[in-house]
């Protein structure tokens, strides 16, 4: 099943996606949170299946984010050999994630605008893997992880090089406002055979940029939500990015601006597509 | 005026604390989310200050973090020279500043348990400056900066140095369940007469740890909203954990084991007490 947030009328409804129509979930009872909803369902998705509700065509509507306010959005950092190798950064220690942090205000829909800062030119993509967890949960031992996912999607960890390498901490220039895009649904768990044998690419204005496999991942999403878990509850809506290949701009100098159109493509999960817009 | 949330019979309350007294708010039709109110207040909290409701003995009831679910913690790294100079670390160019953050799940109130994690026992603390912002803001100027500030409350960055220090993210270590206490409420900006002149002090089991004031930040308030806000939209009721000043456990290697009590007052802001518990 596909799990989707679109705005008709200007109003937020939960969805559907069945083929080229979504199912309006929210006139079915289901409410308007995402999050609330995956806290409620609790990884099972059958009443959400079995509902009917007005349908509409996916071109007559929006979609939005589909998780709007979770209570964390992290990603992880030099996930991919091939990226690690063309940024030349020191290989981590194998027992350690760099893990960060998004700003959960810089979430964006998978067709909205990624803005240009006012205070940056240095802007830049990293098509990725977006983990959205399912059930509440602390100490999840490796073999226990793929239980708590509710679905995955894909994501766009847009990121300003120069405020990012200012600090260690990366804090700032992964936060900036839009620079959050994923989407353009959840597509539940258990539709995906393998998680870790799923082709990722991205292009900028058509010409292929990344052509990575989430089989080519360091830490395999067990062992991230393993690890992560030994340090905070995960709750349901949490999303996790999970590490980029190689390819972004960062690593030939070749970045983005205004006008560029990103589109990230995952088997199975649908694309995400961005335009960079001028910062308001 | 001090606005707090509290627990009695097993529900959260806003209140208006007055002595060693508290008004119930939500009784009187404010609801029982901060962010919320701020949220709809937007600074001006006339209707907080002159509602009545119920009146209960503050040491009958539990008091809670005065936030519960902000959208943003962000906290300061490297921000009094003190610190700086004991724990040797190089100093930040003057234009940057060290922000990461601390998941929300970490939120702690201002008398509860401290857990020392099950996978470290390097338990630190940093007695810090917390600022709650009342309005929701971007770009603003230095001159404009206080006037986005609800109030202010006493944090503690409560930091697990050992998964601190194994990514310079430190996205994981400062954010472990619990680690993140702040109260004992919001008094609000119109009673802080400068909040570059408080003292803050620290106490573990009652010896002086942290001796420090507001005026030695290296970066002030002002400065902290206008470089954030380049960035991304502040919300009513983000946290902004200010720094913090010399004294920590790791500049002496003196750690916090379970059973200490960690006491951290501010001037005219009250103080908050939390004793380290196991993980349960």
């Amino acid at each position: 099943m596909k799990l989707a947030r679109f705005t008709r009328d200007g109003e937020t409804h939960l969805g559907r996606v069945e083929g080229d129509e979504i199912v309006d979930l929210t006139e079915a009872g289901f409410g308007t949170s995402m999050r609330a909803y995956l806290d409620r369902a609790g990884n099972d998705f059958a009443d959400a299946r079995e509902a009917s509700g007005s349908c509409y065509r996916l071109s007559d509507v929006v979609l939005e984010a589909p998780v709007g306010d979770p209570q964390k959005l992290l990603a992880l950092g030099m996930n991919y050999q091939d990226h690690i190798d063309n940024v030349k950064r020191e290989v981590p220690p194998p027992a350690t994630q760099t893990w960060f942090n998004k700003q959960v205000s810089c979430i964006n829909g998978p067709s909205q605008g990624i803005e240009m800062p006012k205070v940056s030119d240095v802007l830049d993509f990293e098509g990725e893997l977006a983990v959205i967890i399912g059930k509440r949960c602390r100490h999840v031992p490796r073999e226990d992880a793929l239980s708590v996912i509710a679905g995955y999607a894909v994501g766009n960890d847009v990121s300003v090089r120069d405020w990012q390498k200012r600090s260690p901490t990366f804090t700032l220039g992964k936060s900036f406002d839009t620079h959050g895009p994923f989407g353009p649904w959840i597509t539940t768990a258990d539709e995906v055979a393998d998680p870790q044998d799923l082709s990722i690419r991205t292009w900028v204005n058509d010409e292929l940029r990344q052509d990575g496999n989430t089989g080519m991942m360091i830490h395999k999403l067990v062992d991230q939500i393993s690890y992560i878990s030994q340090v905070f509850t995960l709750m349901p809506g949490d999303v996790l990015f999970t590490g980029t290949p190689g390819g972004v701009g960062m690593e030939s100098g070749n970045f983005l601006k205004v006008g560029d159109v990103i589109r990230i493509a995952i088997d199975g999960l649908g694309e995400i597509q961005n335009t960079v817009i001028p910062e308001p």
